[in-house]
């Protein structure tokens, strides 16, 4: 496996690769490596002859109040479990090629972005689709694979790479679980002992949601209504944002469609998580107790 | 010569085109060629093995109140015109292609659009980098050749792809003028003949200015004193912008330095022009009266 952190190496990389006609395959991530990652990964394995991970925690998607420095880092971990997934290349610039001095560039998708994360965190997403932008430019993938745990994001890559022509393929995997039902995340680092029964509320209420979705229910006011009830109860738990949407244009819906998600972001003490429900899709959580909550 | 009206035809002669190890050259334009055009294109088929014009009148760069609809067409002379140069393909989407419903994603330089055309036509630069960034990926060139006529706007494609990191080499080619002097632009068409000597006093106050200069003065103010005398005292001239800017970062500069440029936008009767002189290049422009205006 080789180590790419320069821009310019990468995309000299990436050319000799295609005109060999290598297919290459991006999964682009922050590092500090969980289950969910190497899924990503996996994933990407199949999908070219190539695969590159890029690491790069991007300054540019945290306010200046976010948890930027905080944010868990780990190389050599984080080295060894690409190897040992099969990744040929981990690209990791760092911010002085990335965003160096007089840097004023940036790609906004307007839509997709306006509602949920894009309300609580405003600078996020023209900070995540222009990083995108960046590392694609870099690596030249043919594909590359994003998590479906941040779904505005994956739907707003999609668009982004559709309306601006790169020709890439984006697939979307989907969240991987601990046995809990809590989605993984590198933030999961920072919860307390005590704080975890707070943050598998969120996934058991997904799973309540599903549950009435099933038995027939399309009102999203009656299902956010138990939602907010399940995660309320928790003492850690405070809602940032419990939504129902269109699944493609993520605007709030009053009734479930053919596409609609759940998403939901929720500060667990200091830290934000977030998980989401596409209605008709799996949700494989299988824990005896996922509807205590809702009782 | 190709027509290639189609993104994914264009995306694939492209890759096919790279895998054979060719160089792409790419002269965007909105068609309705004159001479400048075509210098374009004699400079962009000796930097390429393969030569590609765009053709497409951008609606996203146009404000409601401009003149999109009735900019200048003529697809079949065009044709014709670029043939004779040598080129290999037009590439002329359509806007159903380019801007499909639901299109909502955008390119933005944010310091070096803020002043000159930008501030005038605050939707331009916004349009002219997305439209670029859709060029580029469809085109795939890795050199594009861009008219400093529109000053600012090369200096911003320079920037975008630097900080974008595109991968592109930007060419900036010298104004072409008519022997008059004029600066020549698809918009002269609009000219009526007694806006004639109105429009020439553009290039006319870009001399005086030059040779204030040689002469010494490097006061910006002294300078755009006597170049608004020049243009104001034409009954169809109504001067929009007289700056003098860094070349670079488009800031209004007190005092040339290094690298600054005087650029002019001047209504003539209901035509926008623009005209620019960066200071210590050449401005080649031979009538005899070149410096009536300034008495």
């Amino acid at each position: 496996m080789k180590i790419i952190d320069s821009i310019v190496e990468m995309q000299g990389v990436a050319d000799s690769l295609r005109g060999l006609g290598k297919r290459i395959a991006l999964v682009p991530t922050m590092g500090y490596f969980h289950e969910g990652h190497l899924n990503l990964m996996r994933i990407g394995r199949t999908l070219g002859d190539y695969l590159a991970v890029s690491l790069y925690v991007n300054p540019t998607q945290f306010a200046p109040t976010e948890d930027f420095e905080a944010y868990p880092r780990d190389f050599e971990r984080d080295r060894k479990m690409a190897e040992e997934v099969g990744v040929d290349a981990i690209f990791c610039p760092d911010s002085t090629q990335m965003y160096p001095e007089g840097y004023q560039t940036y790609v906004s998708v307007m839509e997709t972005t306006k509602n949920l994360c894009g309300r609580s965190r405003p600078h996020f997403f023209r900070g995540v689709t222009t990083v995108c932008t960046k590392l694609f430019h870099s690596v030249k993938p043919h594909v590359a694979v994003f998590g479906k745990k941040d779904y505005q994001q994956y739907v707003t890559i999609c668009r982004m790479v559709r309306d601006l022509d790169m020709g890439i393929e984006i697939v979307g995997a989907p969240i991987t679980r601990e046995p809990s039902g809590l989605a993984m995340s590198s933030r999961n680092v920072y919860l307390r002992p005590e704080e975890m029964e707070s943050a598998l509320s969120l996934s058991r209420s997904l799973v309540e949601a599903k549950g009435m979705y099933e038995k027939g229910e399309r009102e999203s006011r009656v299902i956010l209504d138990r939602v907010r009830g399940i995660i309320e109860r928790h003492p850690h738990a405070k809602i940032d944002y419990a939504q129902i949407c269109h699944a493609a244009t993520m605007d709030d819906i009053p009734v479930i469609g053919e596409q609609a998600v759940l998403a939901l972001a929720v500060w667990v003490g200091k830290t934000r998580l977030i998980d989401n429900h596409v209605f008709g899709e799996p949700l494989d959580i299988d824990h005896e107790d996922s509807n205590r909550g809702g009782r």
